[in-house]
């Protein structure tokens, strides 16, 4: 079976987030929510704070959402609070950080690069029932895009409330969806 | 070993293009050039004439870039051929569509929903060498966005045009990119 | 063991039928009264129409036989429904289309080319118990005869429903046949 | 893989024919002529005579065509013999008789009943290359139609000496065949 | 373990006996009573037709002995009653015949000639409680020899009979038996 | 397979016959001629004497018709010396004796009675080619018959050097023999 | 685990014993008291004799000492009852011979000699929990010393009656024992 | 196979021996000449000592007749010298001790007791040629004689030296052999 | 897993103190308090008393922070009485030896060198719960320290006793320990 | 096999060493010098910066006794480089830093925590062989001893370059040593 469609599977993992004490995050936390996981290669390197930085320019929105964002990379939680506390740019990240030093959320959603022990650059959407509805992974050196991520939620959170409708290409928030039937059947 | 710099599997499909006789396409006849794999559920449906609209709008562009793009879906050849004739959408598109209905090619790329035996919504980039560099998928009813895969297609291009330069989170054509060093790490 | 005597297996398809929306079909639903199944390879195809259309003209007599006809490719319903919307031929079938776009179907049956994702071109006849009684595969470019098939369901109608009597060869109804006893071994 | 398509497995048989000695027959003497596989139940039993004089007397019109026809039971060739020399139907059939004691072709076309040790009333075509290209098989009690099997053959041959012709439905020789093309597609 | 002493195996097979309808015999009903199972490779062939006649003629000896005959081929009932109608000296047989075209008593007995479908010459001597004890086999060509059967029988039947004695070499009915004890160990 | 057509197993055996040493017996020794395997339960034993004193008295014709004699018990050949030496009836008899204390022939034969670790009562004839022809067994307390035995070997002599005649029921040497022909098929 | 300390492994044999008739001897019958089980090649041969003849002169010793004697070859009970009456040594041995010819004794004692058929000149002291104590082998050419046996016997029953005392180097009845202890160690 | 006919294991120790340093044994090194291995349970317990000291009055006249004699026990060359260096026994013992802390020559010779850790009571008599020839163990407890083990180890060396001669039972040296033969068998 | 937190596996072994009868000791009478195992190579060698002199010096204070204290050798109870008997410095040795001839203690542990049959020189350090918490080897050649054994003991008492401190580098008792919190990370 | 004495397993890390850029480190860069692999949990952790300064202050001495330092933890060597920038003890660091976020070299020592994807904290000191000579372990809270560590590496200095000498218990650089010899054997 694809990723797609599939069900998050259990991990437990320490998070740092800025302002509190570490805490466990685990499938079961996750669930009842839409979350991204976005993955990281590691802390302390170069495209992944613009990238960390960009989604954090869309968390509050993403908040009103009613969405949750996890970054994850294979440091641990130490690593992690270390991080915020030397970097402006990490300083001022405000979701939470998922230590994956076991490697279990990167084997869970195939995205361990095996010969170097670092995560893709990866992005995952999981809606409230734990199911994953999109993703997206570009190679090293491509940065990705939070207002397209945001874009995507917006579509899928829609569709969601909407059964019975479809968002067409390039989709944006107030723009018309489908409204699939028999008849469209070949007609479009 | 992910997706992700994996390399392209053997494959042999028939192809219906607007304006050509059907022709067979492999693997072989993939390398060289970058591609697009391009997968939807089912022809004369929904959602897909407009993503395959929205992605024929680029098409002209990618072609200038170098690029292929191959639209694939479980049906025949013979039903591609058809939708063209019968669809004002679908017979404006000038890319190739492969048929999939052995199922090869969904397989090999890991998104055949296989309980209706239909493929995901999922996009792939192959470079000239047969490398997997970026994908996409997004659930039913979320289309996607084909000026943001012209991005990440440029940016890839980019990288592997200047070794030892990176893209920035949402880079576009023309934007800064970034050096790696090691008096960088941990000072983003 | 042979098909001939073998019961249905289980199988689920989504059905098209002109003038109803799309529904379901499976094994079950089968039961209970006589059904044939002709697969053929491809919708939008050459021979196929002929023989759709040849059934087609017998439909309403096997209706009053009781028995239900599924065509069946391993197209989906939408490419069957755009099929039937776009040929004058097809569009003129009463009889509902299974998809099976999953080769379930062509796979219980066993008429499954593997190395082209399509099916033979193949009859099966079975009665109201499930199991198969007829069946009839002719190959690529040689089209069936509904009117033989027709001859031969009331033949096999007939023997079930007279136990001890059995329909010589070309038996047409009306005809006399056979009570198989002792004294008559070696005796015709 | 399907039968229609596969090659006639290997096979040794000891034959009657009627005004010859015993002589063997295997898959090799079978190559290079269309041949007709004509199963049945068991010698001195009540519909196989009257679908083997049938098949008779379309045999030569059979052999001006090309093609041999082999009967074959699970019964010997003595027993085939002794059939031959006191039944009056029997004895007037000019093709030869296969004695299959050792089911080695009821077991190669998939027609042994198991539980019974008979053969199922089963005829198949091979072209002059070995490939079975037609099959049919019908329930205990219902005679077969050698009219119709003439037809097929006919089709067959047809399709096999015209490369780029096929034959409707109920095709009879003479009438109109179709010519396959890019264009035809969807439009029949 | 070898075949003497061992107990019969399940087994069902029709059968032909002259005047009677055809009927089926298995394991349970030949329990009760002494047996002999008389194979021979077909009907309709050469030797057979002296032995079975030779075991005919001492028949109704057998009967009075408590002993029944079953002839066995290959051969179907079918074939059994057409030879018995047709021959004339096995229209005077008087035993019935068992149709084994299913080999399921030639393989339970170990005689079926693999490579040729048909049974070997085999006797085969069973007692009231199913016990084999006694076998004969001859090659192609040899008959077998009635008298000696009955012989066999008698000395069988006595040693079953009388407990504590044991019948000579060629002892015929009435001669003298032994019985042994510890003195006679080495002394004979 | 069956035991009659197969050819004799490997083995080696001590023999002891009366007036020479003690000499080894090897499957390839038997080769050539004729010979007659003829085993039996146990020295010193019953009914053993007899049947061994009926074979010797034999055993000189066998000797003019080219057949060798080895008798055969899971005892030791200094058993078998032993009680050549202190039995009258042993003391006379000619032929050689082999030691299977190893068993190695009982199981060659399957006529190891495996709970007891005493061969059957049974007989084989081996042609100069190892394979055997005919073959006996009879229970505990059941005598053969040594004359019986020389008829059946004197037929599958005359059927071996004289190719297309078969020696009917009973047969005695100079009695008529048939041969088997197309037109004799269904007609004795 | 070794075979010393083992226990003795079920089996049955006949057993012969002069003035008695055949009986039957088990494991179970075994345990209970002391025994010797005195394996030798074969009946009727060389060292065998004088060892056997040995061991009877201990024999009534060794009943008073409550030990039974077991001689066993593989030779059968007929073939050991045919020794005893023919032989002048044998003919006064007063313990019971079993007849091993199927190779359980030896086989369970680990003695039998694979490529012969016959057993090791060995020698095991069973006590009456059925548990090995001691043994001996010789190999061929050299007899085994019924005395030495004896003490060896004595010092196994002093022992078990002493619990605490240990015979020390070629002990004989009567002379010290010691007492193990812990001031002993190093001792001595 | 039984021990007794088998090949030496390979191993490999290190052996104290009075008035030398350590040194390393193989099976290498024991072959040519015959050989004692001498087990016993531990160094600096009870029994064992009396029956080394018992083998070493022996030793003298063992090394005259070309036999060494190796004790063996679990413990390791360290402990052997410093039992050697702390008993009155022991200090006086002339031939090596073997160190099997590894059990390497106790699971050779099979008299490791294993849920001990420590070897049987055993003696073990190898020839030049490194085939085991004379075994025996003895209970915990129960001495062993040195005097009987010389007697079996003379009969031994002669009857390698006078093939054709055994030794009767309790043989000394200097007594009667005798010289089997087939006059022989059944006459002693 | 790792050996340091895996709880201690089951054994038992008889132990050797000075002034007592040899006893049992198994993992059960272990637990409930802290234990040292201090394994050593061979009884009666070199390094080894110095080792286990300097442990002894500190037996007095260990046993007052309860900790037992076992010494390992592959040597028996027996061999490790009779070192203390014959060694000044093993003679003063007043904690347990334990004969772990079985190896069972050496396994368990990861500690027996198999090409030798000796242990490590390896200490492992058990808290009352039986999980082993500290551990050392040194290779041959290479004496352990006991004051730097008790520092780590000492140590892992504290933390034990005092959740939420840890003992800095080199930390002797009575120091400064640690309070590990959020706000020290990256601080130290 | 133990750890101790066995050879470095294949590795390959990027290491972090101050005033270097990063450098890759393998088994084959580590054998031909002393060597210490010290392995602690996390960067950023709290015991760690006290036992990695202890370590410091012997680095120099080491050095000059050409042994080489790896620290090694689960962290990447982006983290070891911001972990040196960020923190005054860590700071003055000199030795290299191991990436291990693979884990091949916790896993090849046998000190992953696998539950947590951390390092025990473990000190290995690996010879110019590559051969592992000494070893520790101490559990979580309990911190090492840089002196202690430098004392055995003292020893397994001495003990390599001085063959026939071992060092003592605690034995301290200009101590004096033993030079086993038999005469020491049980001595000590």
């Amino acid at each position: 079976m694809g990723i797609i469609g599939s069900t998050l599977k259990p991990f437990k993992a320490t998070a740092f987030q800025a302002g509190k004490d570490f805490f466990d995050v685990t499938d079961a936390d996750v669930k009842g929510n839409w979350a991204v996981f976005f993955f990281y290669p590691a802390d302390f390197t170069f495209v992944c704070p613009t990238e960390l930085e960009d989604l954090n320019n869309q968390y509050a929105g993403l908040k009103d959402m009613g969405v949750e964002v996890y970054a994850v990379s294979t440091d641990t939680h130490f690593s992690h609070k270390a991080w915020h506390d030397t970097s402006d740019k990490i300083g001022k990240i405000q979701y939470p950080f998922l230590g994956d030093q076991l490697h279990t959320l990167s084997n869970n959603f195939g995205v361990l690069r095996e010969e170097m022990g670092l995560a893709d650059r990866a992005t995952f959407v999981v809606d409230p029932d734990g199911v994953i509805q999109i993703m997206e992974i570009t190679c090293e050196g491509v940065g990705r895009n939070a207002g397209e991520l945001v874009r995507k939620i917006k579509a899928a959170q829609y569709v969601r409330n909407n059964p019975g409708q479809v968002c067409p290409a390039a989709w944006e928030e107030g723009a018309d969806t489908l409204a699939p039937s028999l008849d469209l059947v070949g007609k479009i």
